[in-house]
């Protein structure tokens, strides 16, 4: 498969993994296996960007919604809006704050700072709804192991994105944003750098990261099976990163 | 330039434009002699992806800013955090309303109903501050005469989608949104059918222009000017759509 990347050119390459990820796999080992079956490899320069569904799963991140015991506020309030009380629970053990409850939508802030749904907390495809997955636990690390793991299997060292789909507000549908980075820098900060006008731009930090996690969501998904991809061709600013980097301070946060 | 897509496989590719667009060009004529310059062409199944700021200033959305009077609030405010009045008051004058104003930060919702930053007018890259560049009148309309006119001069019929890049809440930096749309639904509701698991996806309503709007960021760019892009191997839902699609309401949003 010789195929050439023309400059400027950027490809998103999913990798369609053949079976389920269970909790103690390599994600490394099986996205190698994967993209050896489709005939492509990790070439130096691309970007590995991977839904955290699979991450999630392979650290064993599973809770048996038998074992949690609603509050009587949570069951009150999930009643009302026809939801599981397990679940709302669970969402609040993993949120460090609340953000809004209202209208049957419960808006967290996650212990890894995370403002989304329900903590993050998924349910809609794990064993029939008897049990919840939970984020990684600290997905700059998730993200820095799988770096790791496939430096280790293939020789070439590329930044791993780590994504999930959250809402917006304002917005309406679900975009997939970075929950944890390892090995470039999430935001590309022009400022100071000239147009081609010869200007100075001015406010021109851009969140590339979350980009990448958009532009990942247009080739994985649930229905083809490609929990992750490969973005090939975009010149990433090396070093370290955090997903930390993307997340705005409370302080000056105008929307909290 | 005989180059294949493989299946499932998008392409980012950028379209450089070799001059500047002036008020009264034909962006569909400046776009197809840009791709004959690089021998790329459009195909049936690409989606088009245009800066704003092209298409704004094709439309002559241009205002000299020493004809704005500013109110003696917008200068004291603007005073205070160093700020052009010209362009707070112009703001104002292109806003429905103010959703925020405070630590030199002016979020406002647009007449069309978008919630950015001075109601995306841009001042950085024009004429050395002297001119304010507005967002298109109605850029759903912008989009369908792009698409219109592409169709005239190559045959071709494409989605056409404009992006502006805005600030979020919670998260650092910038990322492009669709601002107008031409030919395709702007959300893809999965709800309904299966995942590889048999079980039915729950709330799965994917922003999907949002996310060809943001992975079209990564290779448009000023510093390459490289202004548009086409996006090829995304199969899209046709069908008419509308940038209005992706506005949440007011009475159900709960970060107003």
């Amino acid at each position: 498969m010789a195929k050439t990347t023309k400059v400027g050119e950027v490809r998103l390459i999913p990798i369609t993994l053949a079976d389920e990820i269970v909790p103690g796999a390599s994600i490394a080992d099986k996205l190698v296996e994967a993209l050896r079956r489709s005939r492509q490899r990790l070439r130096p320069g691309d970007i590995l960007v991977v839904k955290h569904k699979i991450v999630s799963k392979a650290e064993g991140r599973l809770v048996d919604l038998a074992t949690i015991k609603p509050s009587a506020e949570s069951t009150a309030w999930a009643e009302q809006y026809k939801l599981d009380a397990r679940v709302i629970e669970l969402a609040l053990q993993e949120s460090r704050s609340v953000l809004r409850r209202k209208n049957g939508v419960l808006i967290t802030e996650t212990h890894h700072g995370f403002l989304c749904a329900n903590s993050g907390i998924d349910v809609s495809n794990v064993d029939g709804g008897k049990t919840a997955l939970l984020l990684p636990e600290d997905p700059d690390r998730s993200a820095a192991n799988i770096r790791r793991a496939l430096k280790k299997k293939t020789g070439i060292l590329v930044p791993v994105i780590i994504t999930d789909s959250f809402g917006r507000p304002w917005r309406e549908g679900l975009t997939e944003f970075a929950i944890g980075i390892a090995g470039m820098k999430p935001l590309r900060d022009d400022r100071g750098r000239s147009d081609s006008h010869g200007y100075t731009l001015k406010a021109s930090v851009e969140a590339v990261a979350d980009e990448l996690a958009s532009a990942a969501g247009l080739v994985c998904g649930k229905l083809n099976r490609a929990p992750a991809c490969i973005v090939r061709g975009f010149l990433y600013d090396p070093g370290p990163g955090t997903v930390h980097n993307l997340l705005r301070p409370a302080a000056t946060d105008l929307f909290r």
